[in-house]
């Protein structure tokens, strides 16, 4: 077999067989296919697209890339929801410890946020002390004992994925379906939960843009899990304004801790209760979305969601104090009102922009080498749909250093008021199985 | 400049800007874009194509890439002649004197073989002693003196061509109209005649397969040619079966020189002919082809088209006694009759087997490191339409090995008979300009 071969098929719009794609990803782990080749092929990949079925082969060739967890040491249905990322997105936070609650045993990966998006392990880095770095056998330990375990993903999952999407950065050969779809499940499918939910997320804030984007994606992510066997199931949410009110780190821990204590965004709280009920529907919990909203509800009101948090926290080494107070969590030196200078209603809160001011204050990374100051962030408000007068305060600004003109003018420009009544948006625009 | 953004721009059908084109030649050529980003962009092309104001843009910065040569100093019109390379490809070594005893002058950069296809340096070096490097001044001066010169693409000239074609072939990134015609045009540019003459060919033994696909290569490279200011005309000449009857090295300079003594090939002489005519209208020696026609079979009559050849030769070190005496020229050990086994009309005479064939006796290269036996080949006795009855001699082997039981199949493989009158193709199918 040449590649040189392998390229010119997909070149040609021939369909890649098993063996084909597997010896693509086989030469990318070993070494053996330049990086020339490799990005020859990805832009003919963006261009020509992979059919289903090549997805599929391209996803379980890269799960195998490398080590592939095995949970069935753990008793009970394992769980795994991912985001597609974006602005105010602390999900993982409080949906994890709420499923938990109900029984279903959460063994979750996550990431480091980057550019305008955060990362649910910077968030829980909040905490003082608390690792996201912890041995094979100490995670399916606390996943069994505490049900429920949030973990950096180690170096030995999916290498071909690393290697795959640092040459797609640099290469203009990001945006495919198959190659994001295959990149995300590769490294979901090797993380071994039972069944997966996607937030696939549109909008402003999010990768995809609009909604037919987002469900193309989806179709694809669960075309693949239907494929390799694992009950895969997504949703489709607004991303076109942050997710909740807090954008930040130790802020969007809060966040979190006040929606497990029934006192959350509506938004927020609405998207946990949807896609917990999902998550407990896929596990068998229970037959219909009533009784396992009904449950979720309880675990908020009984603290026992809560109690899994503090319980997950307290095993990753993290000081449960904070969460008990969470004013003992890292504060800004200064909380700054900033003002409407416009009176209507909220017509458009660009989450993009957001995420991005966000990030200047230093609660994200523009590279990846960049450190977190995870005491900063802002907290809005106010959001579309809601009527401010000038004078009110639209949000607060968490900083440790001043504001500088440019990032006060970028923060009103994210604003677009209405004078006539703006619908609310769904947060979940579909459901998709 | 973000060379991620010029790809993405190629990859989003947009057009490259003429600063964007020079951006990634400049850094080919200093190296700091790195081969992956240039295979993504070549793939990019390869499916996106490339219209002629960008083609004449990356033509123009590959030229510019290296050496130009001035050719300003020598007497009259420099005229200059490629053929995008065939089998049995001989033309050079009888048109070039040709036109050079008609008083155009003919300063000549080949190239040598690889694969089915010959090359005219590795012809030419079947005549001992025969110098393809010479210097710029003495090449100049050989020129001015003789008329005439064919040597070696110096590895100043385009250097960013190299680059990218050594890049093209193992990135399956070759087939692609903008960078063929760019690939040959700056080259041809950068070699500094006032006119440049393609013979683009198609068919079995040519890089077009189609005459319509050999036609779009010509158009492009006669844009190329008119945005530059160079006169550009382009013939389209069939490439389906061998071109004379010589595939070869020593025997291909023995056909050469046959022709010039009036007893060349039909087809050959032929293109020749009609070459010779373009040549000479281009520089402007004769204003009609029947007058140039004239004037070109008046150079094979009067010997001095054959003069010619023998004085740059003579001027490139080589011994020129061989060429008065061809016996003289290397020998196979072995010449074998290859008799056909049917009786019939020839209609088929597949170019890309029997140049396949010449190279596996020895007369070409597999891989650009292989080195050539000169004195092996075939000599066709026989050609498409030509009636043949079984035991007649179909072709002479030239040969210093024993014949392997499969080169002897997939030489009558390369056959195909008819019991009916098959009709013959004129060599020359378009003149484009």
């Amino acid at each position: 077999m040449r590649f040189v071969d392998i390229i010119a098929k997909k070149r040609d719009r021939l369909e890649l067989t098993k063996e084909e794609i597997q010896f693509w990803i086989n030469g990318i782990v070993d070494g053996s296919i330049p990086d020339y080749q490799s990005s020859s092929l990805l832009m003919a990949i963006v261009l020509n697209g992979m059919n289903s079925k090549e997805t599929a082969a391209l996803t379980e060739a890269m799960m195998y890339s490398g080590d592939v967890i095995d949970l069935s040491g753990i008793e009970g249905i394992k769980a795994d929801k991912h985001s597609t990322g974006g602005v105010g997105d602390k999900t993982s936070l409080a949906l994890g410890p709420m499923v938990a609650a109900c029984g279903l045993k959460v063994a979750k990966m996550s990431g480091r946020g980057l550019g305008h998006t955060g990362g649910t392990l910077d968030k829980l880095e909040s905490i003082e002390g608390f690792s996201c770095e912890i041995e094979d056998e100490d995670f399916k330990k606390q996943v069994n004992e505490c049900g429920i375990a949030i973990i950096g993903q180690t170096a030995k999952l999916v290498p071909a994925d690393k290697t795959l999407y640092a040459l797609r950065d640099v290469t203009a050969t990001v945006p495919a379906i198959p190659l994001i779809a295959s990149s995300i499940m590769s490294k979901k499918l090797a993380s071994g939960s039972d069944t997966i939910l996607l937030d696939v997320k549109f909008g402003e804030g999010a990768f995809m843009k609009t909604v037919d984007d987002a469900r193309e994606l989806a179709r694809a992510m669960i075309a693949i899990g239907k494929e390799l066997g694992r009950d895969t199931r997504a949703m489709i949410s607004d991303m076109n304004q942050p997710l909740g009110n807090a954008i930040g780190n130790a802020i969007e821990v809060k966040e979190a801790v006040d929606t497990l204590h029934g006192k959350g965004p509506e938004d927020f709280t609405e998207l946990c209760l949807q896609a917990g009920e999902i998550m407990l529907l896929q596990g068998g919990v229970y037959a219909t979305k009533e009784e396992a909203r009904k449950a979720l509800i309880q675990t908020i009101e009984d603290g026992s969601a809560f109690g899994k948090l503090k319980d997950m926290v307290a095993s990753q080494a993290g000081n449960v104090a904070m969460l008990e107070d969470t004013s003992l969590l890292p504060q800004a030196k200064y909380v700054l009102e900033m003002k409407s200078v416009q009176t209507g209603y909220i017509q458009n809160l660009n989450a993009l922009e957001m995420g991005t001011l966000a990030m200047r204050l230093g609660a994200g990374r523009a590279t990846k080498a960049d450190s977190i100051d995870h005491s900063v962030g802002i907290v809005l408000n106010a959001k579309k749909s809601d009527h401010v007068n000038m004078g009110d305060v639209l949000a607060l600004v968490y900083t440790n250093q001043e504001l500088t003109p440019e990032w006060i003018e970028d923060f009103y420009g994210a604003y677009k008021f209405s004078t006539v009544v703006v619908e609310r948006d769904p947060i979940i625009f579909d459901v998709l199985q």
